[in-house]
């Protein structure tokens, strides 16, 4: 919700589900770029602003924009009450900026709904829960303060509204073929987020898998359906690969001639672990005797950090030194049914060869192949990979033609 | 607070306070026009903005720069917590955008304390007894806030920082020989305020008065003393007037013709009070038989609303009609050994007379004496009351020269 004409269009939205019969709880996150000049700002009176505190400042901004919108329902004629995370109910642990949620407690929305009342909460935020001091839940709290409240209410549906119409089989900046599917697999979603289609955060699907809710991830300038991201569906899969996923915001890391000596990953990642840095990729291969190179690979945003505390613990393993690059890209291959079709890491594989990239590092799950390489490769793979599995809407076949497409 | 350099500066006198071997709790406004541009948001999306919602909005603004004066203390080295009303234990009733503080709180305020913390809570803001909501207290709000709290933790004193060095005994850029006053009893602050010297909200010194808290008014750009605002010294008043007091944001209203019955003005008035009107000057005058005139004013700002209530009594009371003016002007003196002296009312009304100045409407009280007069009159008139009863730095006698001015 950039702008007040934003912020009366939800509300006309809003205002129009609940008139079809249903009970509606709205979470709201901050209006335009309002979190990044609250972080400016404060970065104005503290170089390093106390984690705490810069809570106290960011949970303004879904704080405004819920009452905001609660007084745009209220222009149209509907009752609406706003209520800040604390208010309603979201209990977080006490690790500020990166609060996670502990439970819901759904009993002021329940309260308010009983009345006739439209709710919107502030998404983001929360209480934690031994302090009772406001917390923030870092990257991707407003869908998973949704999510969360869905579940807490037993709500059928949680609808998410993203700048975008869907999940599509991959990026369609990147692949023009690409084509947005009707439902996915909370597995599959999550893969697909976590390697950088971010059309839903991982941490809101794994929740959304934990309770059993059905998300609608859809367009917040259109009224087109978009993607149902829900349970499996009990008949047996068959389309093998969903999508094509890229991720640009990534580093690599190399910790350059480590002893090889058992307790060393634990050492290193422990301690970025500790510092709440998320490790993506990771790879060890013996060089020669007793030595070895570790690689991982973290966020960009994560780097600075990352490398701090790399560089610390290289010197007390008693590595040779750290290498960084962030002139890399990974893209990835997501689909349930991957694992009884044997063959499909390899087809990705050759499409990537016959374009001539090089890859740097493979990571597998049940459901994911993923490749680091090139950055500037990542385009031309997806396309290729796309190709390679026949995802675009112009196939007629191939192992990815299996589920129809939404007409939309 | 306009700027994160007034935050910073503000944050280095808090810190200079608490080196001193003080403990500190500090009550901090909104940032420069925040709250102004928030009710101008809140206006795009509704006319008429619900006033729970509004205080929602409204509070994100103290909020943001608690949280921001935390965090420029914690850059000075020294540990500091912000809390928004409700954790400061600031207990309203639950008349949304201008609500009553019922009770404090302070066990959190306490328990930061104990750990050594400087505590910054958000001004102009509570928690509604019932709905556990947020609530605002309306103009005035930070001041009450400050001294409620001082109140609730038994301080030694609560210091106001204001954009004037401390209390005058007129409006210095209307009198250029005005002098700053070295401390001034409740009462007469109390007078002095509520008659336009709106240098502390009247309902700020009723609260201190109430608990006997002192303040000390000060300048926020300077670390001269200010004025103290504190209980009757044990000595007989030697002062009998301490200023002039002038108020521009003043309208009248008459309504015409009223039957002379009982219950009228109850009628009227109580209209008012239900629309939280404050009437200020009162004054009945029978014209003619079962026939009279009820004049009164109110602040500018509650015109438009007085009108519509008014309007709606005079009909049901068969009132002729009313009229309104906005070019009229209050002057006022004020001083607690006026009682004891008698002439003193006479003084003022000559020194009126002598520039030829029309008196609309007097009304007394223990400790004061207005007049209504017109609007272009004002200046003219605080300085001619002001020099009738020596108020000024180069007098060297008469009634109001027994108190020595403060050397600053």
């Amino acid at each position: 919700m950039a702008t007040p004409e934003r912020i009366k269009a939800v509300a006309g939205r809003i205002v129009a589900t609940k008139r079809s019969g249903a009970q509606v709880v709205a979470v709201v996150s901050a209006m335009g770029h309002t979190t990044d000049e609250l972080i400016a700002l404060a970065r104005q009176v503290h170089p390093a602003p106390p984690r705490r505190e810069l809570d106290m400042l960011l949970a303004t901004g879904e704080q405004a924009s819920c009452a905001l919108l609660a007084m745009a329902i209220d222009a149209l004629g509907e009752a609406a009450v706003s209520l800040t995370g604390p208010q309603g109910g979201i209990i977080t642990d006490n690790v500020h900026t990166r609060a996670k949620i502990l439970r819901v407690d759904p009993s002021r929305v329940r309260r308010e709904l009983a009345q006739g009342k439209i709710v919107i909460v502030a998404g983001f935020q929360g209480m934690s829960r031994d302090e009772e001091d406001i917390t923030t839940l870092g990257r991707g709290g407003s869908d998973t303060t949704a999510v969360a409240l869905a579940a807490a209410l037993e709500a059928d549906i949680c609808e998410i509204y993203t700048d975008v119409e869907g999940v599509f089989t991959a990026d369609p900046r990147v692949v023009p073929t690409a084509r947005k599917l009707r439902d996915i697999s909370y597995g599959e979603m999550l893969e697909m987020a976590s390697l950088g289609a971010v059309v839903l955060q991982p941490r809101s699907v794994e929740v959304a898998a934990q309770h059993g809710v059905t998300i609608h991830v859809r367009s917040s300038f259109s009224d087109r359906e978009g993607t149902y991201v829900k349970g499996e569906k009990t008949m047996e899969r068959d389309m093998v690969v969903v999508g094509v996923a890229h991720d640009t915001n990534v580093a690599k890391v190399v910790v350059i001639d480590v002893p090889d000596r058992p307790g060393v990953a634990y050492r290193l990642f422990s301690a970025l672990a500790a510092e709440q840095i998320n490790v993506d990729m990771i790879v060890q291969s013996t060089k020669r005797e007793n030595r070895t190179d570790l690689l991982f690979t973290v966020t960009r945003d994560d780097l600075p950090k990352t490398l701090e505390v790399t560089e610390r613990v290289a010197r007390e393993l008693g590595a040779t030194g750290v290498l960084h690059a962030t002139d890399v890209g990974k893209v990835s291959i997501v689909g349930a049914g991957m694992m009884s079709n044997p063959g499909v890491a390899a087809r990705m594989f050759r499409a990537l060869a016959e374009h001539g990239i090089n890859i740097q590092v493979i990571s597998t799950s049940e459901i994911k192949v993923s490749c680091l390489i090139a950055l500037d490769a990542v385009p031309t793979a997806v396309r290729a990979i796309h190709e390679a599995f026949g995802l675009g809407e112009t196939q007629t076949a191939g192992v990815a033609a299996g589920r129809p497409a939404h007409a939309d």
